[in-house]
């Protein structure tokens, strides 16, 4: 199996289509123990990206099994451990990084978001805790709030004495968040707000925290006021900082708590409900950033447009978007290299002429389910540090010299990334149970235990969805200003308007891609597959492809006069295609990016050879659009197939190299079944 | 959205190849309560199939809450509480059916695995548990023993009194059965077998019952014997009736048992392991049906063939794999009915020119998601009626009367779907979590701890891969006797011996089918593809093209000198394929046969809506390979498209009719999702 020319497949290497192996890139059992620890500290390297020195700190910090889930615990039990592990991480300072330095932290987002992945390979409940306390609650007074909010609660909330949850989604109200019907009703008479949930939907719901240890919420409702003799009416969601427990645990006045229980997973965090009767707090608490309520009820942002306000706030909070992609990428990476060690330790089957078995990671079969997930984890590993960085550099910048078009972007790219990420994750993480068989269902082996906590990822913090769509409709629309927050039909109506068949490309092409581009044909049939010029433009073809087809199907359904929603509705199956394009074209770009960057030629190599993995399985999942719209010939469409089958067997004796350089602490991955194979 | 032909989707209707609604299906809301019961009633009589009365009297029996499981019980409670419910089962007589009746029994086997099936819509624990006791260790002793074993076994095996465990699997065999590694060895001097584990690897794991409930085991081992003066060897794999427990749940002596403890799920089922050291059983526990060992250690069997004989044994087995199948089924089903029921309550934004959000159901995408799932769950049904029905046949015959080839072919067939149906089981899981957001995760709503069940249902009772790759093996050698237990290599030397491109059909052709198949035209693209005929011969022709080039590449790749083990191994993704292209083809065959029965025409052309879609959505997902194999156009690929747009939407108004018509118990749907919306 070691050596690829030897089998039936590369006979297919006989077209330029189906990659082979250059000279340089040796197979792990060709190389000494020295030079297999170098190249995997050279992939590391790549993948660790801008925060490698934090990834370190955590790694090292965390490499202890007692850390990981432990199924025995009673759910109290769970709830309290974790609650344990978050006050010991904040006791070493590990919340700093996501505060600015005047509020008490020391402003390094990029630290914060990398430090709350890294808890992913130890236990994903800690890291939905931590990234409640820190990312959402934390995010929302930081983000949202101003001095007066910052003097009095970042301290607390970065060593919790001020424990909170972010209350924003409601029982009837989970993507729309801007119908949630919580209310706050100013009452100038007090220079209060009246917080009260006005239905049984109104009711706040699967919030982290409130079941049991939160004592604050970040309380999303609708701000209801009116200056002197006017009307009141709703200014739209804002946020307030309401307190929900006394110092015992009891809710307060007006306050009902109650515990969502046994959820698929997470058993460590404490989700719950909380409804609100006219609860009244001091009119300081609405986090007054972006709007402000004068003391005689007078409404007053900076932001004129309502929808532009309501977003610009929600834009903010990106972080726990961020946070929950990335994460999502550990536990893909943690699942992939548990099934990874099963599969060459593993043995079934006798081989011909020989009384030992095969080992399960030989078969095709088995290549073929784990291969190309390592690798499109390889590719997400690099999208999620740009984003890591790009957010890092725009909450990074003085609040006033932000950049509106910059932030969007980067608001679409994160929405994109995380269906993306998060989806792969589960999938990924599927696969590596079915693939250790009924050692991957034993909890001991926790591969079990995280298909239990992954799965919400594709739900929370913005269903997956939504959030495709989202980037679909930011790319048709080009990002213009006054689009977010119409109904699907006033969308259709504005996409209609703009009377262009192609979007403009918002983002500068990078340096790189350009140059691969330049190097490659323009028709893509008469390039070599393995050309990574040619990989991007079936990429980026596709995508453009896709916009403009579904920019020209929504102005001619309008134009027969249909029903603006059902326009919509009608290409809603187009659309998501659009989002998933896009993402995955900028994910390929990030990946090449950072093979461009690697300064070890073996390292570059190899990842060369995981990125045309990459590509040609993810051509391959998508063949039928490719042929169905003729940018991939019936030939080539062979050759992907017979290409992925080559670049398994070729990437096969480095399947233990490539999870390695994951870099998951050693006593994170412990499993029973890697001891007896 | 229920009257289609507005829907811009469906001016591809001008095209043959997209289906449009026949005047006689009417939209659910235009039917009377009375109407729409009896449509309900006419379809539920075409999935229920022939055992319905069965059907119907666990449906009686089950509608009952408490039967759900519960997420707070601790391990032992739930495992307590499973055994409870079992025993109680037990009591009202529900596992007679299971055994013959000169053996305490009432022999109908079709009832037997359809009530153990309809245990799936209340505890998938319970099956399981139900499953082991009367399936597997029941199935052992009846159809593996002769009458010393069922006098002796069977009534308690029945009521109870003998509690049993099915161990087979091994920690370091769990599809390579044939190479276990316990041995049991016969001493002539005290006509005993010594049962043995030989190695850390030959411990018996994941037995359900085996870490606490059991105190029966049928182990699965190595029988060593001699006849005099010979030297002792083993006969292969034989199975032993061992006492594991006394009446206090202790370990006999010799016998190790521990647990494998939490799981992914299936709490109420006590996964354990076994170690046997030199354990002593009397000669007689051998379930001596295929083979027996005299006095003075001389080995007899009526089967000469080592490798027939061992598959002989594991094909009387053959229940566990088809009741895992039908659960399978049933937990998919019940997914989909909560996920279809929440999302015809449950709104998310607001429509245009309207005060009220829009149903979550009437978005395409959140139909796509479930719609085409449903219709895949009605054809599964009816291809699982038919294999019970097939097993309960070929098990009622007298077992000399048994027909080889028949029995073979059904445990093809058995194969191929558990595979197909775990699969979809588990992804309808998937889905349906994912279509209810965080409501979908918490227990109380079921989705989450349904998850967790069915996960090990894709490999455990035969690895999906392996059963696929056994489908595609056995139909590539035509179901040679001689075939089975060959290595991967062997068997591609026999295929290729066979010196035929095109294996012949060993069944017949179904009369429906071969009508259909003449009155459509032999070129699919000239005939239109709402043709059932055409649907047939499209998935008729996808196998036949797979088997055929699959047959040609293992030839010209030995040809070339090849190592038989590598043609085998580089040609596994095609093997792969050509079983499930296989088994999808049986299931659509057996949906159009059912359909064909339906006496109701209401009823039928819904149904045939749903095959429809099923079909189309079917094609779409193997669009690239339809395409490059030239066996669909490009323009029919996207007509393929359109159709799956314009059934989902033509399908919308009847969701709740086709979820309703699953016939789970009412009270086996309590979700708190349900009651608010």
């Amino acid at each position: 199996m070691s050596t690829p020319t030897e089998s039936p497949a590369s006979d297919a290497a006989r077209t330029p289509d189906v990659p082979v192996t250059p000279p340089d890139v040796s197979a792990d059992d060709e190389l000494s123990a020295d030079e297999r620890a170098l190249l995997v500290e050279n992939l590391r390297y790549t993948l660790d990206g801008r925060w490698r020195a934090v990834r370190d700190t955590v790694r090292e910090q965390s490499n202890r099994s007692e850390l990981l889930p432990d199924p025995s615990r009673t759910l109290d039990e769970a709830r309290s451990h974790t609650l344990g592990v978050v006050r010991e991480l904040s006791q070493h300072g590990f919340a700093s990084a996501g505060f600015a330095s005047d509020h008490g932290g020391t402003g390094d987002v990029g630290a914060s978001i990398t430090s709350i992945e890294m808890l992913g390979y130890a236990d994903l409940s800690l890291m939905v805790k931590a990234g409640v306390q820190w990312g959402l609650f934390g995010g929302a007074v930081e983000n949202l709030g101003t001095a007066r909010h910052h003097e009095r609660y970042v301290k607390g909330i970065i060593d919790l004495d001020v424990l909170g949850c972010f209350a924003m989604t409601e029982t009837g109200h989970g993507s729309n968040v801007q119908a949630l019907e919580t209310t706050a009703t100013y009452d100038r008479d007090t220079r209060e707000f009246v917080i009260h949930s006005t239905t049984p939907g109104a009711r706040k719901d699967y919030i982290g925290g409130a079941a049991e240890h939160a004592r604050y919420a970040a309380v999303f409702a609708q701000l209801i006021t009116a200056g002197p003799g006017a009307e009141p009416e709703s200014q739209g969601v804002h946020c307030f900082v309401v307190p929900i427990r006394d110092e015992d645990g009891n809710d307060l006045p007006g306050i009902t708590t109650s515990d969502c229980g046994y959820k698929g997973g997470l058993a460590g965090v404490d989700n719950g409900r909380i409804v609100f009767d006219n609860v009244r707090i001091p009119a300081e608490n609405l986090l007054n950033r972006y709007a402000d309520v004068e003391p005689d009820g007078t409404y007053t942002s900076p932001i004129e447009n309502p929808n532009r306000r309501f977003f610009t706030m929600l834009g903010t909070l990106i972080r726990g978007r961020v946070s929950v992609a990335a994460t999502a990428g550990a536990a893909g990476r943690k699942a992939l290299t548990l099934a990874t060690r099963y599969g060459l330790m593993r043995k079934q089957f006798e081989a011909p002429d020989e009384t030992d078995e095969i080992i399960v990671m030989d078969y095709l079969g088995h290549q073929r389910k784990l291969l190309p997930l390592i690798a499109k984890s390889y590719a997400i590993a690099c999208a999620q540090n740009e984003i890591t960085a790009e957010l890092h550099e725009v909450q990074s910048s003085s609040p006033d010299d932000s950049d509106a078009g910059r932030q969007r972007q980067l608001e679409s790219d994160a929405a994109g990334l995380k269906a993306y990420a998060t989806w792969h994750a589960s999938h990924a993480v599927n696969v590596s149970r079915e693939a250790c068989g009924g050692a991957g269902y034993l909890d001991e082996n926790q591969l079990s235990i995280i298909r239990g906590d992954i799965d919400v990822f594709t739900t929370f913090e913005g269903d997956n969805t939504v959030m495709t769509q989202l980037v679909a409709k930011e790319l048709l629309s080009s990002y213009a200003d006054d689009v977010q927050g119409l109904s699907a039909g006033g969308w259709v109506r504005f996409v209609v308007e703009m009377a262009r068949d192609v979007v403009a490309e918002k983002t500068a092409v990078r340096q790189v891609v350009q140059t691969l581009l330049e190097s490659s044909d323009e028709d893509t049939e008469k390039s070599n597959l393995t050309n990574r010029g040619t990989q991007i433009r079936l990429f980026r073809n596709r995508e453009d492809h896709l916009i403009r087809t579904c920019a020209q199907r929504l102005r001619r359904a309008l134009d027969d006069d249909n029903d603006a929603f059902e326009v919509f509705n009608n290409a809603q199956d187009h659309l998501l295609k659009v989002g998933r394009a896009h993402t995955e074209r900028v994910v390929l770009e990030a990946f090449i990016e950072a093979i461009n960057d690697c300064d070890s030629r073996s390292a570059a190599e190899l990842l060369g050879k995981v990125c045309d993995l990459f590509v040609y399985s993810a051509l391959e999942d998508d063949l039928g659009w490719f042929l169905m719209h003729r940018h991939i010939s019936v030939e080539r469409a062979k050759a992907i197939r017979r290409g992925v089958n080559t670049l398994c067997q070729e990437l096969r004796p480095h399947a233990r190299t490539l999870v390695d350089a994951f870099g998951i602490p050693e006593n994170l991955l412990a499993a029973p079944m890697l001891e007896h194979g």
